[in-house]
């Protein structure tokens, strides 16, 4: 029927172990109810349910987040290495799009009630395209999507400067100045 | 990278074929921003966006429906055979449960934020549990979770009487009352 | 190859952890030779042979398991939520059917050597049709296949009355009427 | 919900596509019900339903097949590539095994009633140990197992001898001698 | 046993349908042999044997491809949005890395014979590190892995200019001076 | 994202349980640089990079190996249960071939670059065709294919002759013949 997470247990390729006893309290979660934090960089947050925050999803094939987005927030571009998304706005108006394998661009402003699907692993975005606060929630074919946000993968760690440029055709200065903004060193 | 689904070709296991021409608006939909009409039996409405409805979401592992609760509203028992649930309140309060292959019972009330999820194929239900109208969405672990309301199962259709009183032990007169009011024969 | 069930160790999403040391006896079970006690109320047995009782089918997407049906006997409504079923009547007369999620029947007497299949989630069940004792094997899409008995899953636990009647139109009678026959509470 | 095979429609990596309108038929089979012709040089027949003998199985991650084997019936070492098996003895008694990746033989004497499982991709037979006819179901976790038998693979069709000879270090003679008892040339 | 591919058929989210008849050729390719043409602006070139190529593979989960990498050449940041990669250097040297969900860095010079895996959707790069003509071929857990290179992800298409700053942070400048190379507009 | 196998910890049917910390060294592999020893009986070496080998690759859905032919070198016919295989020719000319569960037979001359697919669970082989050592690397759908070696499994362990003879219709002193020489007993 079902695998609650024991984050405690070992895990594998298709997610935690089994919790031997579990409640209804398993299956419930009230971490998305309150707004998250929009006082940052984006002027957004991204609060995940998935199976390390939610056990409850482990090995169910699902999971969900909250979005939020502060007037001139946005979600930056990134990708879910391991599931497909399928977005509802909640409140305000959101500008959400994806990009293909083949290079094309899919985007749209989505308005309350609203829903768009962004296919596994492409990049994609969400801008607050309103005057006030939006809210959405995404649900995605997985209890652990993974979020490779670009801006950091790039800029927040220790990649080398010059593997950057070589691979992105940025350039050095334009790294360096988004490695200070995001904590990056090399 | 995604499949959008051609409601006109061939159907397989998988899925619809494949659209040859997409635009953004396969990806979108607005058919779940308004409110469903609960002017009926049960005083809720279940809106989908299966790949029926939204064929973006065909071969993505994913869908969405919508659930509108009118005060004393009621999604009856029933199952998707097909995948597992996530249900976020957006609005109102809901009590939500699912029974267990053990037959244990799961249930909660749940406030605006909430979610909760229902493991695959089994029995669950949401009621509004307060004097307001509620809203929630669910999304689902696949494009085609299908939905089986047991009592439209079991009493809208030509099941004969007799067996559903053989394979359920109920009554035959609760039956045919039930017959009666779901439209059923036999 | 293949992945023993250790029924000690951990288990996770895709089944039990591997039986370090195998033999053949892990890969053959006798336990579904003896024909099913049916001396009770539905007159009828299920020997299961999933990974919990055979583990030798853990990790392989299959198991078995027997059914007996005395005479009158049923196997009363129920789902398998994991896995879709293959029957084979090996000896009698059964009545068996299912109905799908557009709340279609499909049933029919099946004889000897006859065998029916019943997709994964749905409502089915199985009714000896004739005079004699019933034996049938029924094969399952998952070594996990899961096992909810409609009756039970209501009727024989806490789930409190008032919920029932709520989410299954059934009258307060008729479920205190089921629940002092399958032990219910509530 | 389920998805009839149409073998007149394309075929896919996932099987045929489905059916537009079926009836309980679809979802039952005779075909099996009587005792396969075990007048030939196995002394055995194996009768399957899967999905392009019994279409009901389409998609649904399973199916089954018959096994007669007259006294000194065998059927001989054998793989399904695309599923795992399970066996069921009905009557007589058969001698089963299987030889694992690490070269490990299984093998055991089976009587009536009698399970065992053969994983996936592995060698495996079948040989009537009894002095009576024997009877068994197999099911598999496929609705398209395949069924490859090593002596029709090497002796029934125009793989050179020569090149049976390097690969499997058979003389020449033996391969002849094979190829003209299956109907093999070159 | 296999589908190949019938790039004229109906395509579905598992692949294309099956072709009626097939030979040998069906499941040979030449076209990896010859070396890839470099003389662009990554000095570097990847031949795929995808199903869209090489329709020997649909419906089987593989895929290859083949890099080759003049001196300075270099495959840029990219993903395979459906698939994982081994990668095997066949000569030269190659400086390969990832950068998973959590923003770490993964790199390191390859040699000829090494190999080095790259989970699925995850940032990745290849630099000939050398100072001769490099060559590779990577190996995907999928029939359709897909290919989507960072850079003309965002500057070879329309996407806004003003969009693709506040998504990325990148300074307008520089997204226009990479816009002007790569062909893109807007 | 990834789930490094922990060859101490627990296994489960999806493959190893993950380790905890990882580094770079965790997704490179150096053991198929080196050519494989090619003294022995079929003049040839499997040199496999699986998750056993190769703990990077478990969860992933792929695996590699190398393949070195000496003159005269060959691959006697095999399976791999778990998965289907690409085979990229390196160096010199190599015979390829597998047969069908139709038992037609496919089977071409390889030269360098040349790749071919050989499907699920079918029996294969790969004979060096050319007067030099022959190299080529092979790529699998699974972390963990399995090889299962037609002789080994038939003429490499305890399997009585008398049950080889009745499975195979090979002669007793061709079977005692092989087991002499690939050590067999019984």
């Amino acid at each position: 029927d079902f695998c609650v997470g024991d984050l405690n247990g070992p895990v594998g390729p298709a997610g935690y172990s089994c919790k031997k006893t579990v409640t209804v309290n398993d299956f419930v979660y009230s971490g998305l109810a309150a707004t998250g934090n929009t006082s940052n960089l984006i002027k957004a947050a991204v609060t995940p349910a998935f199976s390390a925050q939610f056990p409850g999803v482990n090995g169910l094939g699902i999971s969900i987040a909250r979005l939020d987005l502060a007037v001139g927030g946005v979600i930056p571009m990134h990708t879910h290495p391991g599931a497909s998304e399928v977005l509802v706005v909640i409140q305000g108006t959101i500008c959400a799009g994806f990009i293909s394998s083949a290079n094309k661009v899919y985007f749209k402003s989505l308005n309350k009630g609203d829903i768009m699907v962004f296919p596994q692993g492409l990049l994609h975005f969400q801008i607050n395209a309103g005057k006030t606060q939006s809210l959405a929630f995404v649900s995605f074919s997985s209890p652990e999507p993974g979020l490779q946000i670009l801006d950091f993968a790039l800029f927040a760690n220790d990649l080398p400067t010059d593997i950057i440029e070589e691979t992105t055709f940025l350039d050095a200065a334009q790294i360096k100045k988004l490695k200070g903004v995001l904590g990056g060193t090399g």
